[in-house]
């Protein structure tokens, strides 16, 4: 089975370390794709840039604020999918195969532990898998290869500043 | 002045991450510089990637090992000349501005801490500046609105596969 990569944590960094991942690959004629939970497709700047390059960016997820507690059937729905396209752009060869935020929608119940350590058992030997987000699960960390978190050792919201376009998102 | 980022720590996705950062700036049009202290100009897949995008990335480096305790005349030159364009392009107003393992270089006395904080000091209100690599020095650690540690909390030798390409490089 292939590596497994998880970025964690509470710090920044996780998706944007993903992107380059994608982007080294992509720079070396490697089949990369990314697929999102829990986002739209909003056009990111990472979005946009990944898909200049030839990297295939698939988004699933509303701009609407998804409820931990009774996430709704759309959210369900949305995230399933997600993890449908990723078994089957896994068992269509590609070398590098990320999903973006699935640590969170693992922890929202939007889709089961169980399920995705099946898909990983599954993961050939030539595909690569990183999987982002905050409160990656033990048994995950278990299965995987190499675990980075990324760890918030100082944010300074200096100016009041919220989210800035290009560097936020 | 601008903000400041540092990502250290001992743990992958540093470098990703800043080359995330600078193609998600670039996706939304932004005037975006990588400048990487102690690596050669190796077409690493993420160089490959980001001049694809339009992004200028500079390395300066030899392929040869740096010795810290006795780094060559050309190391110290080289680590000079790529501060020296770090402070043009600043000046010369980009968005965001990348300095891929300067923290190392600060540490094998490359270049000097002050002329570091020199240039955060002048560093204009639009420019953001990204810093990364192991062992940031606590000065800078003080300046910086924004620092994470990538922490690396699992790695799994499992198939003595040294770098692959595409994934480390």
């Amino acid at each position: 089975m292939g590596y497994v990569h998880i970025y964690t944590g509470n710090g920044k960094g996780k998706t944007t370390a993903a992107f380059g991942l994608a982007m080294r690959a992509a720079g070396r004629g490697k089949r990369v794709c990314i697929i999102q939970f829990m986002k739209p497709d909003d056009g990111y700047g990472e979005q946009i840039s990944a898909r200049k390059l030839g990297i295939e960016v698939y988004a699933f997820g509303t701009n609407k604020f998804v409820n931990k507690n009774n996430p709704s059937d759309e959210d369900i729905e949305l995230a399933q999918n997600a993890l449908k396209l990723a078994k089957s752009k896994i068992n269509d060869g590609y070398d590098l195969v990320i999903l973006d935020e699935l640590n969170v929608a693992i922890d929202f119940n939007l889709v089961s532990l169980n399920d995705v350590l099946d898909l990983i058992s599954q993961l050939p030997e030539t595909t690569e898998l990183v999987i982002t987000g905050r409160y990656a699960k033990d048994d995950l960390i278990e299965k995987a290869d190499l675990v980075t978190e990324m760890k918030e050792i100082k944010h300074y919201f200096r100016k009041g500043v919220l989210a800035r376009e290009g560097i936020e998102y």
